[in-house]
């Protein structure tokens, strides 16, 4: 050690490596020993990429480096889609380093480290301690999937109408979020299929937008999640808006944002992007899932390549109920 | 009276008209004589309609109705887009009746009453006292003009970089503003042609986009005012704008909006539509402009068919400096 074994992508398929580190860990550096890992849309993007994959890992303490202040050994920490951010910029000043131009990214920096490992080193910094009443495999998902959407809820206030668009990895989180923050919950789904689930886990409604179900005013949307893949139908989601209600697309997508241009002004409504969550909130969200049961409905796989080939194939199907976690094989 | 000249849009061209109001005053009703009446974009998308044109005016109280309780005979009031709500819902119970479902606004009801004639009969609630120190024609371009881009910069901090696309009669009143409300204001224009302009009303700085001009980050755009008729160029803007920045699209348009989708993510931007100012605001924004000296540069015409026809003309090919007056031919 250090020396991990790591699964990367490439154009034939995940991988199995080795990431080979420096035998001592300086300034506030943490070894920890991954214990679970939720598998994400975004890893799907880079699943033929020559990086180390996984952003959201959960594991133990086995090092700390000798500036660590809080961390110990045997603590579980958890990390997510950013790793690290220059502390000295705007943004990183003000508590929105996940927009420092500097910051390290899942993808784009430290890509010789991943969740689907055996170990990683990370700041500690960027490592966030999991409440005891947390599993490892509910800890996993909230690293990514978690933190985006309970930061897309930032300032919500509790009599608000909160819509969720999709019912997957994101939006079943979403529901359970919105639902402890006190809003009133729709859930907008393309079928019925997933009524059931959705009400269960906390939604007062639901709108299945292929039989062109619609709200009544009383229900107009304040704040509307997006977690689908594919871009909505806007001529049949604007007009369950509310005035002066915001959108948040919180799925990534290339190309363009396509919108009618007319009803936002009309009906003052906003487009506001986000992406997964500053430290400051990340920690007030694992907080909060602890305390109100929060947790997501996972599908375990074995954190081999076999294991990762069958959830990506799973999640691009749409074939996850709802989050798939990688576990070590033991 | 109450029998008004009033002029009209149509296929042909503007025409004279009378409208006939009854012969008593009612509730909160207040007949003013019309002393001067800017022309706005959005008058040119009604000049092919049969209704009475003009949504940005100024006049002379002529007689009250039974309910009116601050307005006076020879008070000088504005009135701009919006001329009634119900009341009752939350947005106008909230301070945003601009967003009412049950709105009166111009081109959508009361359609027999404009700008563009020489009296009108609107409820108190929905005029605005103009200061003493501020000329008819001043005022009457900021009872739209001024109240949407004022709207456009609430909750704007001074030490913020805000950014003016477009120096029209829009934009040369928001870089106004802009500086007096203490930002630091950049113009984005195509060319050079309006950079003395710009500088002279308060601009910093100055871009010209088709010169591929570009500002450095430390000038970074926390808030963006689109007044430009055509859509702009995102690939040249977004690397110009903050983190956690906002667009507000401010000129009409059909059709989509189209944006590309992940810089809006990766960098936490808001697109927020705005429409007009809710009552409060649009007072403020009077109260604020009698306080800077912040006044249209106008270009008067007579209120006339030829007049009205010669300013459509001119804005339509952009020639207008800033503002189109149209003022009663005595």
């Amino acid at each position: 050690m250090p020396s991990f074994t790591v699964f990367k992508g490439s154009k034939k398929g995940i991988v199995k490596g080795t990431t080979q580190k420096s035998d001592e860990l300086s300034g506030d550096q943490v070894l920890l020993r991954i214990t679970a890992s939720g598998l994400c849309g975004t890893d799907l993007h880079y699943k033929e990429k020559d990086i180390v994959l996984g952003h959201e890992g959960v594991g133990v303490v086995e090092a700390t480096g000798p500036d660590v202040k809080a961390i110990q050994k045997g603590d579980r920490v958890g990390w997510g889609y950013q790793t690290d951010s220059c502390g000295i910029c705007t943004p990183c000043l003000t508590g929105r380093e996940t927009y420092c131009r500097n910051r390290a990214v899942y993808g784009v920096r430290n890509t010789d480290q991943g969740s689907f490992a055996t170990h990683a080193i990370w700041r500690e910094a960027f490592l966030h301690k999991i409440p005891d009443n947390m599993s490892d495999e509910a800890a996993a998902p909230l690293q990514c999937g978690g933190a985006t959407v309970f930061a897309a809820l930032q300032g919500v206030k509790p009599a608000e109408t909160v819509a969720i668009m999709g019912v997957g990895g994101l939006g079943h989180l979403a529901i359970q979020f919105a639902a402890k923050l006190g809003c009133r919950v729709v859930v907008l789904s393309g079928s019925d299929r997933k009524r059931d689930d959705a009400l269960k886990l906390g939604a007062h409604k639901f709108v299945a937008t292929k039989n062109n179900d619609t709200l009544d005013d009383g229900w107009a949307i304040d704040r509307l999640l997006v977690t689908t893949s594919a871009q909505p139908e806007w001529n049949k989601i604007l007009p369950m808006m509310a005035p002066s209600s915001t959108i948040y697309p919180l799925s990534v997508a290339s190309g363009n944002l396509e919108i009618p241009y007319m009803p936002l002004i009309l009906q003052g409504i906003a487009i506001q992007g986000s992406l997964v969550a500053p430290r400051a909130i990340h920690r007030q969200m694992l907080t909060f899932a602890a305390l109100h049961d929060i947790a997501p409905i996972v599908e375990t796989l074995p954190m081999t390549e076999a294991g990762i080939t069958e959830g990506m194939e799973k999640l691009t199907k749409g074939n996850v109920h709802y989050r798939a976690v990688l576990l070590p094989k033991l």
